[in-house]
């Protein structure tokens, strides 16, 4: 279950109808009864769509959820129905409409990305905490339904060291002095290292990290390093970082690690969704 | 003056830094003095720098701003200076810098933009209620950075009547009936009506509109409709939108419309921004 | 669409129930069912009667709406009937009462002054921001249930220019010099500027003002005011603000003004509504 | 120590400042140092100034107190000083006057009332919880200010038995029935009962009710109900409510009764403050 | 009425099921349908229930309510069923439990104390709100279900004088020159005061004091007070407070007080509440 | 760094102090000035200290912390001290005081426990999420205080299998099968499962479970657990849940297990702390 509390799909709402709509306000737009219709004008995969769902609820639309966040959408798919007054539509339609094209634009990618992984190897689309801020909750759940995997919710949930920790330890080596201490004390945690380059990669292997995280490497480097690590422990497993997109995918993942991380299904062009407004 | 009540910072700081830092509690990493600079990685306009600057107060940083929103800066250039405990520090850096390069990519689009449009015209970058949902703030306040005014910046602030509203009032002939009453009734704002053609153009300049949104319009129909509608009344505001973009801003422009109402500069990659750790 | 959110209506009720309601439970008054109608004791125009049902479906109870806001009500005439148990009407009628008689009250005078204004003129009459600290969402709902306009929803949605801004640009002089840039950079909001004299709002038209808010002028001035400034632009909106009330409001619109500014239907009594209890 | 929570003046400070103040921006006004002087226009009684404060202060100001709420002012006496920016003070002093001005309105009027009642008697004045919905912070606060006491904060913390509550108990022989029962168990707590007429009022003295509300008493009436009930217990302390005002809060007092519970300081204009500016 | 905002209710959700239910996520368990029944361990009593339900209800489960709280269950009796999703019921459950168990084990020990003080005398159970920060809602509807009455909502309900204060005030003398004062003013109100010993508790009655605390007396100086007090002044209410706990209620209940004050039934282990799911 | 929001400590402050102290407005306690000291009364660990600051702060007191939450505390040694007015002391000192003793309760319990294992091995001890609802930040951050670490923030964070997960994925046998897709796609977590006996301990340790809990094994059980499971995988960790308290912590521990996830520091009495009001 992904949690979107009320009080998040109302702040979304209040964000653009902050008090009235002056528009339909002015024109006498209010009590007539419509349906406004949500389609993908391109292929592409569903997200937001409960989101969408809840932001016509609280206007006093009804709402009928034709694809479900996650599913892989035609040109020209209905996405869900609304059915309510014209006045409480209007309330309601662009943020809504907001709402499943920047989704849709994020779960597409992230589709992208784990189909053009999934060509090549077992590896895992892991996106990051780098979304544009606030955005979280949308983010993470239009990710998903794009097939990708959460690399970390926040700061809350997972150990991952990077040389701005290390830098006040005394460096990679203070680092690895210290891991052991860290993998006991944190016993039902993975300890996750950022590297920079091979040695380190091959010194935190041994020093006990569970995962790997190479940072900016280039293709020929990391599949040195997945050689090298599986060497020193098979169990360790290792992610791409770093500028991983959508045209280096496959070739990343063609390297052997077992994940790519990356924020890239975050930028780019929201997906096309058409809002069809009939009479009811 | 633009509000960033700290109730929204602070949301930014709990949506990554939810309870705990992990990684730094791990690492016993608390109490070491310490600073992190904010360093352009290239040639951008810096946005989003008093949100950054008091997400590190939130923490108990002390901070200095070197360049505010809206300055120009060149690649290497310091945005801020927090000083605090590494602890601190490691609880709020991300989601500053997040801050910090997404609203310095809206800032540096819109820029680009409005210079290709003062190119060429006098002709105003307004930018749209299409960010992304529960981004408001900082996108609006991005592209102010930036240079560009906002178009809306929701339901409440004026009137714009889409064609998802004449088509409940019996159509544009429908529309042209009902303007005349709602400029007199709405007498402090000006009316703006978006056309999909010439002819719509100059039948809703005729009735009266103050503003007219030209959507998605090729540029000799905006160029004929610049001059088509001046005729009617030299005082209407014609702007171009639908499909504005940092490639056809100019061109756009150079039709002789008041303005190019876009979101182009909300998509797009972050710019890069470098957290620099050192001793204190 | 005028947006109540769930959010607000329960702050009110919370407000006074804060934890529990003492008295019914000290008397064991709870799982009995009940009913409680609400009646005008006087003529008057409905008011927050959507805040008044929503208050009492947070506790539970059902609400049929009789008279919707906006409605002109008769001595006697019910506004909705409330059905729940004893002890949930209890936590929810008084406060159903206050936004119902607050608003109420509001409703009634803006109908008052519009009746008045109408009567001589077809002078819109715009509620200010002037309203109890907190209510806005209330006070600006009544009084468009009573018929008036919004002059501003708050500093975010026009630009009206006081004596208060004009002073750090060198007074009207400046004010004057600067317009013509304001005018084309904000090209979609009317410029208003508020006057205290026939001398400063002649400037203003001049200088292209959209609106001229014509402060504490005195009805021969406001007179003058509005030849003098059809006469160089009749495009010009013309307000009288300040000390605007349900004396004066005939007088004044019968001047030629198109709007009256005005925040007295804010102030005054609640219009009084009687809550009936009876079994169920 | 009266509780104005930071989130509580933040949303007084939203309500009018939503996003940004767009007529500052448009002017330029932003950097420029400046003061603002808020001063009585009227002898009147301040209030709300610690808010105002806290509303300036919000926005980055500094502020100087000269009359803290609850004192009595002269005509022209200043209330405060805020020190800032001409684009921050312009932020936020509007919603400061605002405040200043309502809650200087119930205080002055509290005053008066406690004045009056106080030229013929001991009579505390106690405000109702029949302020503005949204608004029971600033009214009370208010209202302490000007000497009144609070008759009840809301449903949680006293015990009020109405008419509304006696009609499921068998009306006031019912309750007359309970009373016993309810003293005992909330032994901590006055029980105060609200009585329609003479009858009523020696019922419930009788019957042990440690308050007793006279509803709408004529006076001859309050007068015998006061002789009435200290016969039968001289302990009982008896109010009057309903319709008590400005006007008849002397002849009320003089009746002996213990207390005037009146919404009256609540309703009226607010009072006049002059918000004025000044380079710095 | 006891209120339980739903923004309350959420919050505890979100407290625990943050962002998304990992576990059932990457087991696939999201729309098989599924239910849930809450079953008692032991005999207790109910609490909690109704915001059990909502908790439930929040994540689109539909509850059946079996044993209402206040409700004395055997072992083994349903508490409540819940129906929905695996996946959504598996979100709310634990917090759903760990609502009943921590109510349930202050309901039980609440209704424990007040059974032994009803063995002895009519004294009644008040709790105080020394309660774990932030658990003030459930922790006194917890308490009242289970028969005991609430001492003080918190500062804005009662006036309850400690040594901390008349330390201010000059000390026991000081308070009890102060008190008729106090006594007048605050003429709806109870004055209660906390004493140290048998000769304080002398003072006040005699200073007029209506409720009297007695903290940590020895089981035969609280009723030697009741005796001195009784014939000072028979009307004054005498509660005994400081170590009141499941073992000395009977005692303590048998000196003759009228109430005992506690905050005992808060601390303790939660009752055993058994979360049985089923398929559907 | 561990996060309290301002609006988590103000929400406590508020709870008690919900809109004034009528104790000490009553007594005319308000600006002379005056300290606080909270002093341990008993040998135990200070915790929650930094949100007792924060919480004197929030009223407008000076604060110096001298005893941080983690601090190992004599009899008698004082935590913090506070300086402001009485009025304002008095709003805020008795909610301080509940955070330090009930934090302080928590962190002395969690101390103990892990004495204990500590004293046999290096067992960790793992605090759950089975705190009192809405109280999950002071009970964590209490329980590091003590030397305990967090077993789960929440269901975001960690992966955990439980029978009532199992049970709809055919029993144990189903989730054997289901571990190694779990495992790879998870790849970034722990898998952790909880076991009701050796059979099933084996079990899930031969299909790759990272940890496995044992849910209320008798201690020989345990024992023979560890002993089978690290031959069969000497890296997963073996935990001990269920019943795990202060007085068989020792004997838990020394059965080799790697932790000991316990919820027994939540439960039981608040630790004492005295809070000295004087003069300044």
């Amino acid at each position: 279950m992904f949690l979107f509390p009320d009080s998040f799909v109302a702040s979304l709402l209040e964000e653009d109808l902050h008090i009235l709509d002056l528009t339909s306000q002015a024109l006498g737009l209010s009590d007539q009864p419509a349906q406004v219709r949500a389609v993908a004008r391109a292929a592409s995969v569903a997200a937001g769509v409960e989101v969408a769902q809840r932001l016509f609820q609280l206007v006093g639309a009804e709402v009928t959820v034709q694809a479900p966040s996650g599913q892989v959408l035609r040109s020209g798919e209905t996405l869900l129905v609304a059915r309510g007054s014209v006045g409480n539509l209007h309330g309601a339609y662009k943020i809504a409409q907001n709402v499943l094209e920047y989704c849709g634009g994020v779960a597409t990618r992230a589709r992208l990305m784990v189909d053009q992984a999934r060509g090549v190897s077992a590896a895992e689309v892991l996106v990051t905490r780098k979304h544009f801020p606030g955005a979280k909750r949308l983010s993470l759940a239009a990710a998903l339904a794009g097939g990708a995997q959460i690399h970390r919710v926040g700061l809350s949930d997972s150990i991952l060291i990077f040389d701005q920790h290390s830098q006040f330890l005394g460096g990679v080596e203070g680092l690895v002095k210290a891991l052991p201490g860290v993998k006991s004390k944190y016993l039902e945690k993975k300890i996750a290292v950022e590297v920079a380059n091979l040695a380190e990669a091959e010194l935190v292997a041994r020093a006990g990290a569970d995962v790997i995280q190479c940072e900016k490497f280039v293709e020929s480097d990391l599949r040195l390093a997945v050689q090298k690590v599986r060497a020193i422990n098979p169990l360790v497993k290792i992610l791409a970082a770093g500028g991983v997109n959508g045209d280096n995918a496959a070739a990343l993942a063609a390297t052997g690690v077992d994940g790519l991380v990356t924020s890239w299904p975050y930028f780019g062009k929201p997906q096309d969704v058409k809002m069809e407004f009939s009479d009811l």
